[in-house]
């Protein structure tokens, strides 16, 4: 069994943000040189996620208005995870709500997706840098 | 290391269904001759879902129901992605919230399940065929 | 390729709770010797949940108030699952939206987790003896 680890760090100029972060993925597949196996991505943040869903900008929003509504940011008060001096409190469900991890087919050196399939790097509580695990393992 | 993979297609004859995919899944980790692993199932399309839950009519409907309150497919205009002349907006957030994939214990060559696991294919933009994949790694 | 797989137990004193089972999960990665590899942690019943997030008290009952504004436990006659004699409706949709599995990296024979992960079991129907599987294979 060959494993190959690698880590990424984004900084989102946004509290929140929506980064289609496949190529990276595929490239780090590649450079693993795994054939057949599973390929791991996660937020290693509490406040952020890792989801696949479609790359078209309104599905982007979408999904923000749906967290909004969901877990609001503001007021901050209504989170008693804010008492401890943090204003992030709707950014930890937010990240819930979307998941914290994906785990995809590696087949052929690929990644073994459906026609529309994309992975994105999710931000709820960003302006800062935070990272992001890549781990792949087959053969 | 071995692995073993399967593409499964379902078509509904609804726009949304749940069907128990147990027996099937169960069937392709007997195939594969992998003893002890793990076996990944996903949905390929970005509006269905493979979850684990009861075997319990009145519970799929709740689920049903729950979705429909979190994000209801009408009015058809509420999603900006339906601008793109889709109208399954809703489908991408339900299948969301029900989640992508489960990652199931593969131990003495069977799906090491609790009492009650039965694997689900939650569909949420059915009437067309539509993908899942299975993929067994281990020894 | 090896394989360890482990059963914890839980009896939770009250309905719903959250216990922090980080440190069992590091001593299983400890006990299984892989050094490279995946570590799935996930719950064996459907009204509960594993997931990961941070070990603050104010945080953790947000996530209970977020769980019972989206499913209530009351009143029980909402869910038509409670109509097969059960009152656990909304657990099985509270352990949905948390998740029933993590999978996390190991990596130079520990868990690989940013700053603040920590593993939750998440219980949304305590006060019975319930199953967690946590599986770590690798090399």
């Amino acid at each position: 069994m060959k494993s190959h680890t690698e880590y990424l760090t984004f900084t989102t100029a946004s509290r929140r943000d929506y980064l289609n972060i496949t190529r990276t993925i595929e490239g780090i597949v590649a450079a693993s040189g795994i054939r057949e196996g599973l390929c791991l991505v996660n937020a290693m943040h509490i406040t952020a996620s890792v989801f696949i869903n479609d790359d078209e900008s309104g599905l982007l929003q979408d999904f923000d208005d749906f967290l909004e509504r969901l877990a609001p940011h503001e007021p901050i008060g209504q989170y008693r995870h804010n008492r401890t001096g943090e204003d992030n409190g709707d950014a930890h469900i937010k990240r819930t709500v979307m998941g914290r991890e994906v785990l995809v087919a590696v087949t052929n050196g690929r990644l073994d997706f459906g026609p529309w399939e994309q992975i994105y790097y999710g931000e709820f509580d960003g302006r800062r840098p935070k990272k992001v695990l890549v781990k792949v393992i087959g053969e």
